[in-house]
């Protein structure tokens, strides 16, 4: 990095700053920008359909709420920064800023409260490929007051589909469980103390192999007879029909796993009942999402053909949102889109339509100042009906004024020279085709609008 | 502020953390939040009707980027802190970021580059009434390759004209001066090193007074003869056409001043081509924008009803966008709303129209389980129809439902019992006028959708 900046500066013969952005910051140019932002409209256009309310939440937090519940890696990664006397430090996620609004305005919110946030959180990670110091989250919770209804588990995954669906990067799978599942088979094992352990560990598995697994298991004092229990549990695959019978065949006698089996059956019918196709969703007993504070249903999502992108939106429910704030139990379930994340890793596999690279729609070129009153009047007309113009206003051979439209990949391009002064019609190009005609500003604008 | 906290930590009875919101930041509730975004929704659809195109650049920038041509307030005022090696800042406008942007990839845009950036900025102000130290800008800007044409200065008015338009929030008047007025009236009264001590003065004549004002200029050193053709200029007014004529007839002989005269003429007609109502804009001299880089063309706008609010949106002409970076000159137009500061302005002069508390439009309510699977699959309806729909899933009172729907104000309640699930029909009951009727789910839907 330094050698480069060296040559830069060198270059320019002079010494400017460096003007690159900051490693593991993302920025776009018009046309990927474009394609970010019309993700971003659709999942919030999802989010808003069922009934999620916005909001937004300061980036700087005192540092005391953002470390309330957090560990070591967390407080490792934080932008953290003294203003004052005040210790500030930048949001590492959305969830709990969250636990602190519900928490200040419980008594002026209605519960269960739907909201969506989707904002830019921080984290100071050694950056690597796929890693983001600055990202998007696009979450979406329902908070209960005391009790949540399990119903909500399943409209979270409805969302989800819908989500995905539109995004339109191809086929994908939902994957959900319970760990109540293997919290109770833990239990029953009597190694319930080693849950987060264990849980950890099979969040690995994908990565390191069942053999690598079982010794990390065995290395934690675990019985080859509990180890080959917890992987019978683990192999239990095949439809949802399948997977619900084989966990019933384990015949478990623990409270737990049982009420997380009942949990997961009534969510996977609700799943089906709120129109989630079958092919869209999976049980899948190996997602534990150990590192986060998940205590029933848990998600995550895949695209088909790229497993190798891991999860693109993750979630579950969770037990008590704010208990460091407030007295009451605010139970919920939620699930966040990491969008930069997904962004990069879509660009990367060729996934991101290509954009022009702006919003314009006819590009109006007077051919000399002549044509500019008449230029700048049509350009207002075609605002006025909602149609995105751009008068190209500098003096410039035809060709440059041409080129820029093409660079551009404005779709039309409407002339105005004396001729068309003089005779009250416009010429309007197809970019694409080619094809010129004459036409009145009346007739362009309603073409324009059917376009 | 921290007896307040005192107060809470000990009325709950244990050491809670505070969750108020830092002072100088704002944060909403779901139905002023609903507004906020409104607002912006439609700042950002006028923008792309322009043909801006969005840009979305870090939040933290290097220290010297951000300071490269700041001076002493900015500094003060800056979030600085440092991470790893890397000194580093928020931004505390979009200005200089979009300065490092189009330097940065000068060679990949096409320009003129006309870009829009909403965005949060940050700085560290004291705290008092109407100052955020976490705001929304929402800025245009137009940067020429070299050169840019005069119309675009008239253009940045459209936009501006159009903006408060939809906003809707009065009668506004946009004001329009241009810098090399003053610029060459200093330099013909030979008092060109004092320009920028002048034009701050200036700009606090409403505040101070005339009387005030004038002995501040002579404090300067400057002859009551100059004063007094300060304000000669100063007090030329009338419509638009008077002020021309009056800057004509005072027969300066500057090349500066005729240029801006000149400029401001062209840029008049400009405004009127493009069909800015005249009852939206003037001339007015006492514009200078003194803390600012501008050099030709500056704005503020104003509220006719709300004076006292000052300038709700400002910009200006400048002549090189990016010197610290770049070699190229880049000059550019542009003008900024600050969002946060204008809605909390609009709100204690309740100028905020009163929104629901969510955007569902129909809740389902099922009146008992029987009821539930209609629900679900009537609120799918519902929303693959693109009517924003939310189902009462917790057990409760059917009079707590429809509390539900009260408090957040959903306009429509869809009721599901078992009466509804056998004649496969459902009991719309509109909220406002208390009427209710059994209608099937496909004439809910496109009742719904007409309404």
């Amino acid at each position: 990095m330094s050698t480069n900046h060296t040559e830069r500066k060198s270059e320019m013969g002079e010494d400017r700053v460096v003007t690159k952005v900051l490693p593991g910051f993302m920025e776009l140019l018009p046309a990927d920008q474009i394609a970010f932002n019309r993700m971003m409209d659709t999942i919030r256009s999802v989010y808003e359909r069922f009934g999620f309310v916005p909001l937004d939440t300061p980036v700087i937090e005192r540092t005391e709420i953002l470390l309330a519940k957090a560990g070591g890696e967390t407080e490792k990664q934080i932008y953290r920064f003294k203003k004052g006397e005040n210790d500030l430090s930048l949001r590492f996620d959305l969830t709990v800023p969250l636990a602190r609004y519900v928490s200040e305005h419980e008594k002026e919110l209605a519960f269960p409260f739907r909201r969506y946030h989707i904002g830019k959180v921080y984290r100071g990670e050694s950056p690597q490929k796929g890693r983001f110091r600055e990202f998007y989250q696009c979450d979406i919770d329902i908070i209960g007051n005391e009790k949540l209804s399990l119903v909500n588990d399943a409209e979270v995954v409805s969302v989800i589909y819908q989500v995905f669906t539109e995004l339109g990067i191809g086929s994908f799978t939902i994957r959900v469980n319970n760990r109540k599942l293997i919290t109770g088979l833990l239990q029953a094992l009597g190694i319930a103390e080693l849950t987060v352990d264990v849980m950890r560990i099979i969040d690995k598995i994908e990565k390191v192999g069942c053999g690598n697994a079982k010794s990390m298991l065995s290395d934690l004092g675990i019985s080859e007879d509990s180890i080959s229990k917890i992987f019978d549990f683990l192999n239990i695959s095949g439809d949802t029909r399948s997977i619900l019978v084989g966990l019933i065949n384990l015949n478990m006698k623990n409270e737990t796993f049982e009420m997380g089996l009942n949990e997961l059956r009534e969510v996977v019918s609700y799943i089906e009942t709120l129109g989630v196709p079958d092919e869209c969703f999976v049980v899948d007993l190996s997602i534990a999402r150990g590192l986060d504070y998940y205590t029933g249903t848990v998600y995550e999502t895949s695209l088909n053909d790229y497993p190798k992108l891991g999860s693109i939106c993750s979630g579950g429910r969770f037990d008590n949102l704010a208990e460091k704030y407030t007295r009451r139990k605010l139970p919920g379930v939620g699930v966040s889109i990491g969008l930069t994340r997904l962004f990069s890793q879509l660009q990367e596999v060729s996934l991101i339509r290509k954009e022009r690279s702006t919003l314009t729609r006819v590009l109006v070129v007077p051919l000399s100042t002549e044509g500019l009153d008449t230029s700048l009047q049509t350009a207002s007309a075609l605002r006025q009906n909602g149609i995105q113009t751009e008068v190209y206003l500098e003096e410039a051979k035809v060709k440059t004024k041409f080129a820029y439209a093409n660079k551009l990949g404005i779709p039309y391009v409407v002339i105005i020279g004396e001729e068309e002064v003089a005779s009250k019609t416009v010429s309007l190009k197809n970019m694409t085709t080619g094809e010129q005609k004459r036409v009145t500003i009346e007739a362009l604008v309603s073409l324009a609008q059917n376009q």
